[in-house]
């Protein structure tokens, strides 16, 4: 397997779908979790280190929460997170697989836990790629793309093409979020992925953290925004308003995981 | 094995010393590391990742260098961190297990490099427990505890008496800096840890980074000091001196692993 998490316990769902192998495993020491194409994709007990990194940066500091993209994240936990702000008007979740969405329902609910229910939340079985290309001009507040690594079907999701029509339905006070792959066991992609999002946005920035169960760890996420570099700046009701039940992200963590770039990145990205 | 990096390749050495079980492996991935006890402590192409991290924060910030204590680090890559410093007059590495060294010069040359040869460091083969107990008050400029996780050898560098044998040879304008285990894989130990450090020193604060061959990948390290909390503030010629050659540490680097303390870990030291 692709993994270098543990991945003794037993296998509850295996399947190729039209897009991907899907694998739902629960494992001995860290419970159930997602594997797309044999890699690690989230697990129940710590789908937080993903997902609070992914999302708060963003939603916490758009000018306004009437109209969010989720690219991808067919697990769930984007979605949850998103809606754990009472100003979040209505949810567009746009996901290629639905056996993504069906099988992370049956054995992983927590992850998604009650977004499934929320009539913010509206599904749509497409490709991303496709969708944000018929989507009018100044449109979302917030884009999250929370897609797996760029290849198979995530593959058209890490180009410039794809974040040029990003920004073109991204309102001018909106911020755009991505997944940015590791700085440590996949380097030269998330060098990559930042500087073409820096090509294409007035401001852009990646964010450091943990994710266990990915390769070496490490992880990144890179924010987008166009009128200023806003997710610098969380506002304070939102923040009030998740921060007691967040495992990993706070303000301080957040200004922290800006800053902790590796000194070998931030040359990189000089250059 | 209890390590979860890719573990592929051949074993270029593997005995059990009077101590504990040495095993130095050449992976297919990742090149040659160092086990103890089966747990991975440090490999030629990321040692940077732990050394560097461990190091600098108190090197760069501890008012003089003239006299430096190492506990442990017989692999030679925190000797070789603080060398790089030209105001570092005499380190004296205090390590319990003359076969970590002598394996260590034999078959990852390049971890401790020249400080092998170097006039400055002074090796002394014996316990770290021991020897701080002889140290006269106001003696060491910094001390650096490279130890392993608090069991076998090392069980007896993680507690409150010998944090406070630490401070009484600690200058008043010096810098204590300890490994301080996994926030992820170890949550508890970590807090533990932090929490005895904060019971003796005036100033202590844990420093969160990356190791991609240690459990779950997400590190920490914690820092203490008696005047002030110096740690946050390296000086500016010592910073001259090494920052175009650092892979991870950088002020800038250091400033964000402070901060990035996943919230569910500063609530638990706050109590």
């Amino acid at each position: 397997m692709g993994s270098r998490y543990g991945l003794q316990g037993k296998i509850l769902a295996d399947e190729q779908s039209k897009f991907q192998r899907i694998t739902i495993i629960e494992s001995a020491n860290y419970g159930k979790g997602l594997l797309l194409d044999n890699c690690w994709m989230t697990m129940e007990s710590k789908d937080q280190n993903y997902h609070e990194c992914l999302v708060h940066p963003a939603i916490c500091s758009a000018e306004k929460l009437d109209k969010i993209l989720i690219i991808g994240g067919g697990d769930g936990g984007s979605a949850k997170e998103c809606l754990r702000h009472e100003e979040v008007k209505h949810i567009d979740m746009v996901e290629i697989d639905n056996r993504v969405i069906e099988l992370s329902k049956k054995y992983l609910p927590n992850l998604g836990g009650d977004a499934w229910k929320d009539q913010r939340l509206h599904l749509h079985i497409k490709d991303g790629q496709d969708w944000i290309k018929t989507i009018p001009a100044n449109y979302y507040d917030v884009i999250i793309v929370d897609s797996s690594d760029p290849k198979g079907p995530s593959k058209g999701l890490f180009n410039k093409k794809f974040f040029q029509n990003c920004k073109f339905a991204l309102k001018e006070s909106g911020v755009f979020a991505s997944q940015s792959e590791s700085p440590d066991a996949f380097q030269e992609i998330h060098i990559d992925t930042v500087k073409t999002i820096r090509e294409v946005f007035e401001n852009a920035d990646p964010l450091y953290g943990n994710v266990p169960m990915y390769p070496s760890g490490f992880w990144s996420w890179t924010f987008a925004s166009i009128d200023k570099p806003r997710y610098h700046n969380p506002k304070p009701r939102r923040i009030e308003s998740i921060i007691e039940t967040c495992e990993i992200w706070s303000p301080r963590w957040q200004k922290g995981g800006f800053n902790a770039i590796p000194a070998c990145i931030e040359r990189a990205l000089k250059q």
